[in-house]
């Protein structure tokens, strides 16, 4: 019923997470609307991520070059890494402007379950760069689910013998959030972090 | 912070409507995991849209060729044109499948606020297929709004001359819905409307 160039584009904005067909549909419908320019921008910007994103060589980050402009930055500290799931988060942590060290993305969490072994997370680069002697401290900044837990236990195991500091992130109510929502395990987590005022 | 070719993709997912800083970061990280082969589809079916697409000559509906699939289907009736707004209305009709009649596409709805006047929508053209004899009801299916309200009675008074049928499609309570839910103009219209059962 639409014409092809239209299906086209539906079906590829359908392949996006969280856009089903009415919304495919409404997105399709308003690039009819885009000047030519901008719909030349749009494709080649498409382009662009299919030529030239690649990961980082040392930590696994996004690039378009062989090693990420926070590794390549010589004003950043090498003594501390945020070990981080997905090369996105990265971006959280740099838009709170507080962390002036390097990052390692591991790519996925273990998860038995969903058959992610140790072997199939971005880790012996870690160890690499351990092995190198600047870090000093790890932070696992990894989410507080049964996979994060795993991953996190599993890290601490294999860098122990190193003799860095391994830390993970405080699990807790998040600010502005009403106790009464908070599931049972992170309050538990939540008392257990406790700090004297 | 994140690579150009990246920053490149959410500056253009931005320009989509109801796509916030958030989603297009999240639509612009998931392109990375697609395949190159996918990509290019995306790529190259945003270029057919700009070079492809175009409004049909009769009704105004989008089509990639200078007359669009439904006004060339033979098998549809000219008595009947439905007037919609936007070409994507007609999507919806043809989904309930219980019409074979034809389109015509105001593009928009008559606005004085806005500054949309009759000599804004595509209305000439629809004078021009009255002309020729062979439709005998127009089914005004604008949404009920003072510009739908506006519209409606504009093209009545345009269409009366040539003494054929204008119909709108009724104002009422949508199914499945709670009255209570329901404003007050819209009641008025279900009541007005009311039918023997």
């Amino acid at each position: 019923m639409y014409p092809s160039s239209i299906k086209n584009v539906i079906d590829c904005f359908k392949d996006l997470p969280g856009i089903g067909e009415k919304t495919a549909e409404r997105l399709a419908f308003s690039l009819i609307n885009f000047n030519k320019d901008k719909l030349t921008s749009f494709s080649d910007a498409i382009v662009d991520i299919r030529d030239k994103i690649t990961t980082c060589a040392i930590c696994g980050n996004i690039t378009d070059d062989n090693v990420c402009s926070i590794c390549r930055d010589k004003d950043r500290s090498d003594n501390i890494v945020f070990v981080v799931e997905k090369a996105k988060d990265i971006a959280l942590f740099e838009k709170i402007n507080v962390y002036n060290g390097k990052y390692h993305v591991l790519g996925k969490l273990i998860s038995p379950l969903d058959g992610v072994g140790p072997e199939d997370i971005n880790l012996d680069s870690l160890v690499d760069r351990i092995k190198k002697g600047t870090i000093k401290e790890i932070i696992l900044t990894l989410k507080p689910s049964i996979e994060g837990e795993t991953t996190m236990q599993y890290i601490k195991k294999i860098v122990e013998p190193y003799g860095i500091r391994v830390t993970r992130i405080a699990t807790g109510i998040p600010v502005g959030t009403d106790i009464e929502y908070i599931d049972p395990m992170t309050l538990e987590f939540a008392l257990e972090g406790r700090k004297d005022i």
